[in-house]
């Protein structure tokens, strides 16, 4: 094992290709219906919403590999490959014989992981001739990357962010007005979904359903405009594996092996992006390595939602997904980490799950900022509210090894930074962040507006 | 020339000594002067003040090279070495045949270049036994630095916030709090200082000079506690040369050699960390590159200030030192780039400055960030209002290139990213941002303060 701090690796070991699971799995995904037929869908029915080669790979259950284009790895080459990090300080602190690293997404022009399917998507809109994007966003994540790579690649962008998230975090849309897109706080008017959600309850505070609808509504009512998403779906996660394959090599340049491979949950995409590299030994090879999903207690969608065919959107324009799911109806409390929001796990991840190769665990909002500071004081980097979710998983295994005494190597992504998160730290060290615990009636009655689309 | 888009380095080959320029210059700084007796100062004059590695580093002008400690080196590891970046795609905006490369130090846990100087003030503070250190911060670049610092080397911080930067940047203040530090705007009730500029004035918006006042204050009232600052002094300006040294190996990487050093101004400290290790070949070899200073015109010690004795700090605390100064009751307009605030340059560069191996340009606040969301858009960072001020007059440098046809190689350090500076770039994109340019009247009321002490 080598001793170094950090495993950087050059421009010219970016990956040249994204790795598809869905090419290995041994139970392939069920297939996406449509909501009316319930006939399986083709690539083409997605076309009117997704460019085109977005589309395909959301399908591809063929090619293991699928090339990066040039351009795309030109663009990538700003901030990756980023750091593998071994966090010495922060096991010092936890008092931990296991080796914890983490990989630093965090360093991307965004400011998060986002960026490396927000890159790929909108490359191909370009390539297509699309000349506008729109898509919602929950933190503000998932915005500011598709502006800034709608911006390289000169296309216009139009974000639809959740209430909530869009007075909490008001420098999230700075940033994304910095980068030259228009924003709209979802529920809004401009969209007959949004109206009716405000009609429903004039208090809405958005969810990430409800702005998904918003946008693709708006991708279907204008001209030469298609939808981007920034999670859950199968090519969104495809984008993100160049997290683990990077980390698979940073890993072997640092002599050691994940035990443990950690990550927080929302869509998946991050979850997907560091696991699925690694996933693939333990289909093809093997190989005993756990993938544990962080999820916000609030948001239980893979430790206390059901598999079963759902909506992606709250308003039902998606096709019928095969998903872990609360019910494409549920409302989330308004927990920091916005981009956990979310009702739905991807479909990909759902079929994992529920085949064995990965399990979940929730966690409390307060103890995820505990854990969250802690990484701050001793690694130096104020993780975003989503990722301090990755890390309180951390600290559970890695406080297991102290009871143990075993030296086990446990990686977690570090999917982004919190600079634009603070009045969410303030709340902690003030003491008056709540802790949010969905309760079984809430559960029951979201659960039902899925429940409905299976009988 | 290669041509890649990043050049990396491994934390081996951090440097392992910082570059002293005091033993090298053709003309050696004037001594500082004790203010009451005007004898020439000795290292142990300021030992009440700073801690005595630091105090005996300021005045040292017979060793070129000082040994970084392993335990400093080991904190680097966490950040650096920073990446050498080349600005293609700004370059490419700009329609300019210069070559643009950026030093990224925005990839420190603190989000800037403070940190060099913070995580070695802090270790020699610990070498000594203080238990408490205090400072001043203006953006909050440097006081979230040194909060990090003391808390890794388990020193209690308390920081010092210019009331405007206070107000202005709230982010700054949780950023320092997270990290464990306790944080009080000035001017403030809690010392002498900042009474008597509040009797003065009760709307007094702060400055630099008038923070460090309070911050020396209370060190010199609390037992077992020492003063730290971020820029000016010597000591800083010697630690932060690990930039340019790295800079100088990356730029052999990219095998290229620049023409133009570029850097914003506010006491010398950043400026100092890119540019001294490559004026060591102007000195010893040469070597013809230019070297600018990037000022705000609101705040401009180096192209209309005065070279003179006069105090760092607003209130006469500290020694007299010959620099380029405003004088030191001058008070800043309150423009975002609260970093470049300050009345005085530092004193190895003011000597520099008057010697003819430097020059210095000034930039009104919109065109700073003009240039800012240029490079944020091209280039996927957000500047901080500080380094903005760098590019542009890096872009300055460009446009002449595109007009005389020239490829020459600029240099640029990008000293920190503006995540928590969004109001800034709200208040530019809304065409709402004023620019400052100090009138003559102004600038010859100050200045008597410091005419006054060269009589």
């Amino acid at each position: 094992m080598k001793n170094q701090k950090k495993y950087l690796l050059d421009e010219n070991e970016i990956p040249r290709a994204w790795f598809n699971i869905q090419a290995i799995m041994p139970n392939k995904p069920l297939p996406f219906l449509h909501p009316a037929t319930r006939q399986e869908l083709k690539p083409e029915d997605l076309f009117p919403i997704f460019c085109e080669e977005c589309s395909k790979q959301e399908l591809n259950q063929t090619d293991e590999w699928i090339p990066i284009p040039e351009e795309v790895v030109r663009q990538y080459a700003a901030y990756r490959c980023t750091p593998l990090v071994r966090a010495y300080d922060f096991e010092k602190a936890l008092g931990t014989p296991a080796r914890i690293y983490f990989k630093n997404e965090s360093v991307s022009p965004a400011g998060s992981h986002k960026l490396n399917s927000a890159l790929a998507q909108a490359y191909y809109a370009k390539e297509q001739g699309i000349t506008n994007l729109t898509t919602e966003t929950g933190a503000g994540q998932w915005g500011g990357a598709l502006s800034y790579a709608a911006k390289k690649f000169g296309i216009e962008c139009a974000v639809y962010m959740v209430k909530a998230s869009y007075n909490q975090k008001p420098y999230r849309r700075s940033i994304m007005q910095t980068f030259g897109a228009t924003i709209t706080p979802s529920p809004s008017m401009s969209t007959r979904a949004g109206k009716d959600m405000i009609t429903a309850d004039p208090n809405d505070q958005g969810s990430l359903g409800g702005a998904i609808s918003e946008a693709i509504e708006l991708a279907l009512t204008t001209d030469n405009c298609k939808y981007s998403l920034g999670s859950v779906l199968n090519h969104v996660c495809l984008h993100q594996t160049v997290i683990g394959l990077e980390a698979e090599k940073q890993m072997a340049l640092a002599e050691d092996y994940p035990d443990i491979v950690i990550a927080c949950f929302g869509g998946g995409s991050n979850f997907c992006g560091i696991a699925l590299p690694f996933m693939r030994h333990k289909i093809q090879k093997g190989e005993k390595t756990r993938f544990i999903a962080a999820e916000p207690a609030s948001c239980p969608k893979l430790t206390r939602g059901e598999f079963k065919y759902d909506f992606g959107d709250e308003s039902g324009l998606t096709p019928l997904l095969p998903m872990y799911t609360l019910g494409h109806t549920f409302k989330p409390a308004t927990i920091h980490a916005g981009g956990l929001r979310y009702h739905g796990a991807g479909v990909v991840l759902s079929q994992l799950m529920k085949d064995g190769y990965m399990e979940a665990v929730d966690i409390e909002q307060n103890e995820s900022f505990k854990a969250g500071v802690l990484f701050a004081r001793t690694e130096g980097i104020i993780p975003a509210p989503e990722s301090c979710h990755a890390i309180a998983a951390t600290v559970h295994e890695a406080l297991k090894c102290k009871e143990t005494g075993e030296s086990k190597t446990i990686l977690f992504n570090l999917s982004g930074h919190g600079f634009v998160d603070m009045s969410a730290y303030d709340q902690y060290l003030a003491g008056e962040l709540q802790d949010f615990r969905l309760s079984d009636e809430e559960l029951a009655k979201f659960m039902a507006s899925a429940n409905a689309l299976n009988e």
